[in-house]
């Protein structure tokens, strides 16, 4: 197998990406599978007839390397700008490959690897994505889980037990803190994009579905080895940018319609989630849709069993069934706390949500019928969303569910010995443990009940149940896990036991945001100024690299520190996607 | 070699530790290196006699299994607990150990794995700490020392660059979060404690300096493998915690003499730092003695060249120096931002002192010239003072001061492959990156100027220079590296150009510490009011895993998650300092 060293050309890139020279697609210093698919763009400024443009790649035509045909496009959507286009394009050939767009005097000149795959190692993929996971909510999680004594854990988290690991590093194309979409489609695609995008780089076209896209891996397993099974399992809605950075190409995450028809075009054997209202016809009452397409019957049409409680998924899989579309919320499916302990959130109104790691369990059961293999993605989607509402408990408890179902991807893996089993998160959150809060401190002060060092004793939590959680969060000693970056809100120190915490509202400008008054007159509550855009409703990702975790076939690959992208070419070498060895 | 597996012994432990239990130390499930030095101590409530008690350990007597004689202690120091002690103990042969301490009808129970080693693998070991070193000061170590361009970064730290990995578990015997002492004693004896403690558990003892010992891997490594030799390099005080933990056993870690004598005693061939006032006779001006010691002459007698410059330290190593004791500067060395570029703190009262780069590159000239190889300990120290005043720039240019010393090792170690080198933090500060700050945003609040997201846009710090350093660092967008945890001050959202920051001052009632106004007089500062206790005057560290990485002989047992002690435990294995195979 080829080296993986980067290519020496920041320069070239730098050169190529200035404000007023020709913008290369796929950018400089990519990596593109060899036989996936993309769309090669260049973008010329001052729109340019094409007589006055050359473009090469290896000195050749790009048509003929790139095994399709050309366009062009003189201002394009109306813009400054001329466009060169190749669409679907593919190589073939591994190797290194340089490719020079000259207008005039300007060129611009980018690198790319294409990487080809020796022999498959895996049969299956499984990808944990903790969005959001950090390390903190790993310590975290571990602390209460297994127990603590005398500073040494009780036990190992599923996640932690792993031989190999990797830090991996997740900026962005324009910015160095990623949001879900651009660090999932890192992941799916092996190609850095922007903030907001999925399955595209982000370019100047007006559409946001007409950018250039890159192959998923949701894609490729299915067109490659003889078809594999896909499965896309989350605790968001199944729209949400994670779960759709498994087939989608948008500019814009938030294109949950389009998104919809994305995953029925690529048709993942197993999709499960929550958000409902985008499958259902504009008539129908809670529909989100604009238009009259049903997408719960297309599916059904196409073979899938469509399922929308816990009951109905288990039965399913009982059944034998190949395809499952499981929708099982309106929004996000309640997080671990709520659906275990506290039967807060929306468990009264979905009271037969099933949570990830029976999810997992389907999932494995419907996909492991395919004898060529599967590719499954799950992700505990909520320990992002509870970072972002400061709410430091139910981040912590899917941080226990996400470890609860790598325990099942572990236990099917372990028969076979076939699967490459990967932990990671997205991005990470600025969260970390200070100590303890003691109830039993003297002070009228927030702050005066915070233990640190030697004075931050071991939690109090009682010893947790048979599925890792403790039963009780509300205890007298409890971790004080903080966050990094915040809105103006109040903080009170304790668990939020009558649901997620909503640390800010809407202020009289329409714009802004203020803390909820709401928490502020618990007691000793502090109100914290934020440091955040007064725009913000809450807490931040931030451009720290994540640990990521692995095991089984290929694994060994994940070490040192990684780009993100890096994870989809973990994946596509174990399974051998590649084409033109 | 045997498995690593804990023993399954926790609800043991938590009986051994009940209020009302005799204490038995070393603790349950120690890790204990065969023929290594400890105290065994069982402390007995209520201060029995001698009589009323019974011991054992593995069902025989522990003067025959430790071998040495028992003393038996009435009311150990007036108190109202008596004391059974085995001083010096030893255990040659490994295996698992039961320890069983009766009085009436109560019994406690421990467990000890004793561990050999099997056959050296290493000759020598460089362990790099960098105080406090988390994930975000790697990260933003490496964008600012190797850039970073459309998202990827154009060079790895050399930290980033080596095989093995593992996450480090720092929680003590009393509380999670950890200090500086019982930090690096975890991973200097493979025995965990409690804050402010070096080299002891934390017993009864009246006297710091009376509690059970256990040995430090720089006296194993001076009385075994034919006499290796040591070196201790720090840019801290000499005397502080992460230094003091090579040699050091005493409960306090603020017993600076008593931690003079200690090295004394030990002899660690290099010894380098700041830290000079203890170890000047009380008589001489500015000493911080309380007696009449002179121990810069008492080194001298044993055969150090004593050094106070960098070209002093230089020339004793040309010279052919096989012991050499630096003392550069009466506090702290200045760190990279101001010796390299700014020339504050105490710069122009000591111009020429050396970098941690430099230090290095010395000091394994000077150990290399011992047949039996070397231990050689190299911290960074300011990572973690500079975490403590909130000032991000100076954190993130000492940790590329780190990982140009660990550059220095890398080349010395590929010349032979011989050597272990281990990269870790002892403990972790809350911080993270949250995105940029640009003063070309338009606002008239610090927040304003805050760029999260998409908005995050690369910093535009000017190429690092042939060290790696950007030599500019008040630049117009800059990283915003925040702090979890912090007392009330005032946030400028700059570098500080003038020095380090000084975050707070102490309050009229001398106890709590306020906000230094200097700062919040500042353009678009902004007055935060602290979450931290207000007897505190700085941020604090957290209890969040830490990342290891490591690279050479023994460095495969670098996996998944470890306790810190466990660090202990790879580098005796790789130095073969166990006895009793």
């Amino acid at each position: 197998m080829k080296t993986w060293t980067a290519l020496g050309v920041c320069l070239l890139g730098l050169v190529a990406t200035g404000a007023q020279a020709q913008t290369i697609y796929p950018l400089t210093r990519a990596e593109i599978l060899a036989g996936s698919k993309f769309d090669f763009k260049v973008e010329f400024p001052g729109a340019p007839a094409q007589g006055a443009v050359k473009i090469t790649i290896n000195g050749q035509d790009p048509a003929s390397v790139l095994g399709q045909s050309a366009k062009f496009v003189e201002k394009e959507d109306g813009g400054d700008h001329s466009a060169y286009w190749i669409r679907g394009a593919q190589i073939a050939k591994p190797g290194a490959y340089t490719v020079e767009a000259s207008l005039g005097d300007k060129k611009a000149t980018v690198q790319w690897e294409v990487f080809g795959t020796p022999e498959r190692k895996a049969k299956n993929v499984v990808l944990f994505i903790g969005d959001g996971l950090s390390v903190a909510h790993r310590t975290a999680a571990r602390m209460l889980s297994k127990g603590i004594t005398e500073g040494r854990y009780n036990g190992e988290l599923a996640m932690d037990d792993m031989p190999h690991m990797a830090l991996v590093s997740t900026s962005g194309t324009d910015a160095i803190v990623t949001d879900s979409a651009n660090a999932m489609s890192a992941y799916t695609t092996g190609h850095k994009s922007c903030v907001n995008a999925l399955g595209v780089y982000c370019a100047k076209n007006k559409s946001t579905l007409d950018h250039p896209k890159v192959e998923t891996i949701g894609e490729l397993a299915k067109r490659r080895n003889g078809g594999m099974a896909v499965g896309v399992v989350t605790n968001s809605e199944i729209e949400d940018a994670t779960p759709a950075g498994m087939v989608a190409h948008t500019r814009r995450r938030a294109d949950y319609n389009d998104i919809v028809k994305m995953f029925h075009d690529v048709k993942p054997d197993v999709i499960m989630g929550g958000g409902s209202p985008n499958f259902l016809a504009k008539s129908t009452p809670g529909s989100k849709r604009t238009d009259d397409e049903d997408y719960i019957k297309k599916f059904e049409a196409d073979g899938y069993k469509f399922v929308s409680t816990k009951q109905e998924m288990q039965a399913a899989a009982q059944a034998g069934s190949s395809k499952v579309l499981g929708l099982f919320n309106t929004s996000n499916i309640d997080g671990a706390l709520d659906l275990k302990i506290l039967k807060k959130g929306t468990v009264s109104k979905f009271p037969d949500q099933p949570d990830l790691v029976e999810q997992t369990k389907v999932a494995l059961d419907v996909l492991s019928k395919n004898q060529n293999g599967f590719v499954l993605m799950v992700e505990s989607a909520r320990i992002d969303k509870y970072s972002h509402s400061l709410d430091s408990e139910r981040a912590i408890y899917d941080t226990i569910m996400l470890d609860n179902a790598i325990k099942v991807a572990k236990d099917f893996a372990a028969k076979k010995e076939d699967t490459l089993i990967i932990v990671v998160g997205d991005h990470a959150h600025g969260v970390s443990i200070v100590g303890t809060y003691d109830d039993e401190t003297p002070g009228n002060q927030l702050r005066d009940k915070l233990g640190i060092y030697a004075d931050s004793k071991f939690p109090n939590y009682p010893a947790p149940n048979a599925e890792g959680y403790p039963e009780k969060v509300d205890v007298s000693r409890r971790l004080a896990m903080l966050f990094t970056a915040y809105p103006d809100y109040c903080e009170t120190g304790r668990p939020y036991m009558n649901g997620e915490n909503v640390p800010t509202v809407k202020a009289a400008d329409g714009k802004t945001y203020v803390a909820n008054e709401e928490y502020c007159k618990e007691p000793l509550a502090a109100r914290r100024t934020g440091n955040l855009p007064l725009e913000s409703n809450s807490g931040v990702h931030t451009a720290d690299d994540l640990v990521l975790t692995a095991m089984g076939p290929g694994s060994e690959q994940f070490k040192a520190r990684m780009e993100n992208t890096r994870v989809f070419r973990v994946m596509a070498t174990a399974l051998g996607l590649g084409a033109g060895q």
